[in-house]
């Protein structure tokens, strides 16, 4: 079944750019997975990943933004448990 | 309350930057209005967009993608249809 993923950014914080660029890497990334990638605008420094209405990245949590290579690993986690995700996945563990 | 404003794009066509940037020229100009931004890939040609349900653009219909200043025109006369659009009201006819 296709997959909703959503992006909850702070509008304030200007984090629409980070946002989109997030949405298109996992749309070319998951392209047969997600059937919606949801940009939702928020407020008061929020920047939050959601797969299939699990978290799977708070930046309240983790006291940063995930690089693309591990919000990819955290979103296929929960979409495409047994997809290998190629040059990103060498990087589990790194920064 | 907050709309929801729907990009349903073609993946092979390879519309998604546009789908993209569409998405982010909306979520700039409705900051307010807009609850959730959805993009959608399809298939076979089609893009769509729709405002609270509403198909206010179709390429198979028109012929053609709109241009940015009637996309927001269109979604505008759905979400916040009180709302001036500046420049680009000016535009209105124009092509």
């Amino acid at each position: 079944m296709p997959s909703r993923v959503e992006i909850h950014y702070c509008t304030q914080c200007r984090w629409l750019l980070r946002a989109a660029w997030m949405a298109q890497e996992l749309l070319t990334t998951f392209e047969d997975e997600i059937g919606e990638l949801v940009l939702k605008p928020g407020s008061g420094g929020v920047f939050e990943v959601r797969a299939d209405d699990q978290v799977v990245w708070s930046r309240k949590e983790a006291g940063r933004f995930p690089e693309i290579t591990e919000l990819k690993q955290v979103v296929r986690d929960v979409i495409a448990p047994e997809r290998h995700l190629g040059h990103a996945d060498r990087k589990t563990g790194d920064r």
